[in-house]
């Protein structure tokens, strides 16, 4: 079912695929959470502010989903999604740096939500370690992330620590076999071809705002 | 110059758009630093994985700006960058919530390096109040975000308050005038028409890796 469609141009497509199917995961929580037991790709686009031909391009590329007649069955749908995404399984997220944000990472709410658990925060700060955020995840140090993304007990790692340590951080991960990488720290890092790092620029989506003041333009919201 | 291009199918395409606009922004930004003076689109997707033929796409719809044989200034296109995504004058965020979303985002280096001023945190807590974060951004009552925003001396709302919290904030920050907001907190918030609301899902980056690791496969990183 999970077959891998390539495309030249290195574009990250699948990137893009990934982030629509976790957008049309979280509208179909939201449906459920509202007592709805069916719904459309038409449905969806028009209450999402999405396009429907696109969802159900995204959908038919994974199986046969819909029934004719009915269109897709909430709950089942949302369990397929789970599946594709990796999330029927726990995943295990260990944040590199107990700063502000790795504490506002550690207490995300949307996490949890989703089914990660964030393993712990690891910092090389004596001061840090030991104590927790304030939704009690503990402060580990740096060691403890080695040894436990080793015997294969951290799925993603998390980096959060400032700039100018991300690239040894990264490498660090790297070195104990961590594959997906969740990056907040500005700058590129080159990471080997089996590892997946994902950056997280928080300055893209202000330069986008910046870009529609200066268009004075504004468009719909998505969720 | 700036025309606008619309497109059916309810895809923020302006918003890619902007968001690959950035991301040659910050390669130009590399290559500056290191001394280059030319490049083309075919050396700058080589050298940062991006898309050649994307990028004279994209380039192209807001002006004339290769020159033959010669390709692109990297100064020169970096200042036109800048003006088109309205880098060229200061523009000034003011951060609702002083918890550890809201202090990481008041001290996040790379806002200040695009020339982004934060005016200030903002929050209830009467303990808060007065307090600063690391890097010296104040924390204000939230009552002086509204005095600004009225005064027009406030460009962008980040939102960075707890889930329960994040409809009030957007709201107020609406009434009081402010057209572009960057909300941080999860769910759907709806806004006028005539206001930009950009959400940054965390938990969508993190499917994304979930997503990765479920198909055991792994691309190129872009920048």
């Amino acid at each position: 079912m999970a077959r891998n469609k390539p495309r030249s141009g290195g574009e990250q497509v699948s990137d893009l695929t990934a982030g629509r199917l976790s957008v049309y995961l979280r509208c179909l929580t939201a449906l459920d959470a509202a007592g709805v037991k069916t719904t459309s790709s038409k449905s969806l686009a028009a209450q999402f502010h999405l396009n429907a031909a696109q969802i159900r391009k995204d959908l038919a590329y994974f199986g046969e989903f819909g029934v004719r007649g009915v269109g897709y069955y909430v709950s089942e749908l949302k369990t397929h999604l789970r599946v594709i995404l990796g999330l029927d399984r726990s995943v295990r997220v260990g944040i590199l740096g107990a700063g502000n944000l790795g504490l506002a990472l550690a207490d995300y709410q949307g996490f949890k939500q989703e089914g990660f658990a964030i393993i712990g925060l690891f910092d090389v700060a004596p001061e840090k370690i030991g104590s927790q955020s304030r939704n009690g995840v503990r402060i580990h140090d740096l060691q403890e992330f080695e040894r436990l993304a080793r015997a294969g007990e951290i799925d993603i790692a998390a980096v959060a620590v400032p700039g100018s340590a991300a690239r040894s951080a990264i490498g660090l991960a790297v070195g104990c076999g961590i594959r997906a990488i969740l990056n907040f720290s500005p700058g590129t890092v080159k990471v080997p071809p089996d590892v997946k790092l994902k950056n997280v620029d928080l300055t893209v989506s202000l330069e986008s705002l910046s870009f529609f003041l200066a268009r004075g333009e504004a468009s719909v919201p998505t969720p």
